[in-house]
């Protein structure tokens, strides 16, 4: 396995992510996809090391994907909760994480709402020279870069299920719907579709998206544009990726109602009709069904990869964690 | 182990479990039961396979039991807690049971506060076509198969101990006290005591069982009385079922206070004397003291079962989910 | 290794604890200390074993530590959670202990917020002749000796890195600053330190310590002084140990301020002058920063040693798990 470019000891954005790194990662997480179809689906690749989840923000579902990772993977698993934390207890965040140190952690994993926390961590452990990486697992609204990298392995598996690669990207028409503004999972997204040369076309009502919120994502590669409805970015479009819509929005007045925002940019068969005849819909999750999709378009197999990626989930952030912990032969 | 005949991928209720299947369970449990008096209590069996605790309703002391049998199978396990989970943003439990179908789970062990939610699963996973069991850790009033199944092999092992099986339990006086008709532990036990030859005797206040209850269980196999007093069921019986009861009832008004329900219901050492010499008393737990029980008949190992159930709980959660697997050899 | 000595199934107070026994711990605990440094920190010692966690009481810090050395020794690991528990159900905590001892547990870590909780369940679980240790992880005002074991290791190791042992602490003038007589932690360091022979000087508020209180742990081997002010117990000390200061005491008017107590108790650079030059502090975690301990000194890794006492107890608890479990060959 060719890791002998990888250099990286945390994983915090892919704002500096080179096409090389990606076609590593997608390398490396087709192996291990291909371990998960195993009867045992289990390597001894991390047997020993300790990995600690550290999710300030709760999250059942990435919290379940990276413990089921590390497990696939061999390794000990720490989960920190921090409702019965010492965090309450007058502790800042970075003694926590040196607390864990301590106690032999070889990865963090690092969710919280505020963005900046992950890249702090890691700042404090390169500066007391501690070998640990740190992965983010979303960071206010900043970043979430497993989420992207695994809908970027979801995408070139899609195009090429043997040998998915950066290059099945290039010219892809993908289409990004929904509260793009305050969404950490499409700021990932945008440095690593444009990366890899997609031509990337933004749809969301006005007070979710904006043409210099999209410039300062501008590449070489690839190409970004801005819409204020959907039917431009539908159109032969290859893949749609929708955004989980906060409820939240509402009160404070950027969206009228979730029945009008799913009038105008809910994902239906009929506005399919649109798109490339192969086109598929993904959806980090978790759905608000009839929100950002029908249930009709969600639950068609044929339409929606919305449980792809949940299973690319676990293969993607095993492949990380291996690339982190300098792994050398996979199983 | 004769697991030829062994042909379910749900366990989900009792209903319609033939004799010879409960043979095999308790052969299969008896099995593991040994397993766990080796100093080095572990099997490879389910290695690299997935298990996942999706307890919608919470329950540390069934969790526990099912965690450990996990463990003791030596497969990888992952806890779904409702309380940080997706179901507070809107997502469908099939939608979390299908994200963790997604994510490789091999089986599902599904508690929910509501009848028919995992049967619902089930269906649901039948449909994908995915070749996933799930096994039903209670719900709502219907069902708790593996409680009944554990008391079944305590029972059956009581009275021989090297070769638990259901003919050990046909004509036996099997007495079942407390709030049945809200039983879904009653209801389990009804099945398979009757379906095993046992002669079954229900004692309750009127407010909490009758006759068309009872009916709805009748067997060609074993026998089945209902009592509103708690003597005629004692009289001779061999074993002792109480049950839990929940304090709520008082409020809607079944019961008139805990004291007088253990005046007339509650099993002390003078009321043992109508029983068998050798009889034993069951509770799945956990006990309200003084109430279904007195402390001094829980506390004497000479006549509770209640420790040995929880022993069994973790020998036969192991054989369902081995027998699930479509497992082979044991050890 | 020299277990040949240990005779304890229980650890649940250091009242007793020898200078030997001690020496047998620091010893154990320098070998796993070793194994925690290479590649592949598992040892398959307690394979097959199950530690179920007790924490009536919640802790992250200290149920995390006691949860990885258990993984490192391979051991299976079982969390009892107080909130989704059966204690809510009317169920004793002796039913829980008798439970979890049910489902072959063989050594259950303890927690309580009530004094005297741990040697209660030990009590019961001897009475019935089970073979199965308790470890206190803590009991309300009354211990917390796994603390006191790992602040032993770690000032013996600071003083011998390759051979730590009890000779080491004769003579030593170790200050105890802080809210000693309502923690438990300095209770238990009371005991070991001199049992060790060390020279021990309390200091505090005079609501916070008292002489008759400093009597009642007199010993042949060390000395033990008491201060109502800080200096006296700085001078010439070779180590200091810092307390947590619960910010209730305030509220219960035996403390006027935080500010005020940092500036007549809190360990600043200043203060240190008074100590030796090669002055190390210690602190249980989590420091209140600028209460305790100035930020200045907590995070300058040549005087402080709390990262270390973290280290240590990994190490530490290992070794009480290996012994209580009558372990013979470690690796």
């Amino acid at each position: 396995m060719a890791t002998t470019e990888w250099n990286r000891r945390h994983i915090l954005s892919l704002e500096d992510f080179t096409a090389a790194e990606y076609d590593i990662i997608l390398q490396t997480a087709a192996s291990f996809r291909e371990v998960l179809t195993r009867r045992t689906r289990k390597v001894p690749t991390l047997q020993g090391r300790l990995i600690t989840n550290m999710f300030f923000e709760p999250s059942t579902r990435t919290r379940s994907s990276f413990e089921l990772a590390a497990k696939r993977l061999s390794a000990d698993v720490l989960n920190f909760a921090p409702g019965t934390s010492s965090l309450t207890k007058g502790e800042t965040i970075l003694d926590t994480a040196k607390t864990y140190l301590a106690m032999g952690t070889d990865m963090m994993v690092v969710r919280h709402q505020q963005s900046g926390v992950p890249q702090t961590i890691a700042w404090e452990l390169d500066r007391l020279g501690a070998q640990v990486g740190v992965l983010n697992a979303g960071d206010g609204l900043h970043a979430h870069p497993s989420q992207a990298l695994l809908d970027l392995f979801t995408i070139a598996q899609h195009f090429d299920p043997d040998a998915p690669r950066t290059a099945l990207l290039a010219g892809k028409k993908i289409a990004i719907v929904g509260d793009i503004v305050h969404s950490r999972v499409a700021r990932s997204n945008l440095w690593s579709l444009t990366a890899c040369g997609a031509d990337v076309h933004l749809a969301a009502p006005p007070t979710l998206v904006s043409k210099p919120f999209a410039d300062a994502f501008a590449s070489e590669s690839g190409s970004l544009s801005v819409h204020w409805q959907l039917e431009p970015a539908l159109e032969n479009a290859d893949i749609v990726m929708t955004l989980r819509l906060q409820k939240e929005r509402m009160s404070s007045n950027l969206l009228p109602s979730l029945r009008e925002y799913h009038q105008q940019f809910g994902i239906t068969r009929d506005r399919l009709a649109l798109c490339q005849p192969h086109a598929r819909i993904m959806h980090p999750g978790p759905v608000n069904r009839g929100v950002e999709l029908s249930s009709e378009v969600m639950d068609d197999a044929r339409i929606s990869l919305v449980q792809t990626q949940v299973t690319s989930g676990v293969a993607v952030r095993m492949a990380l964690l291996y690339l982190m912990g300098g792994g050398k032969s996979v199983a």
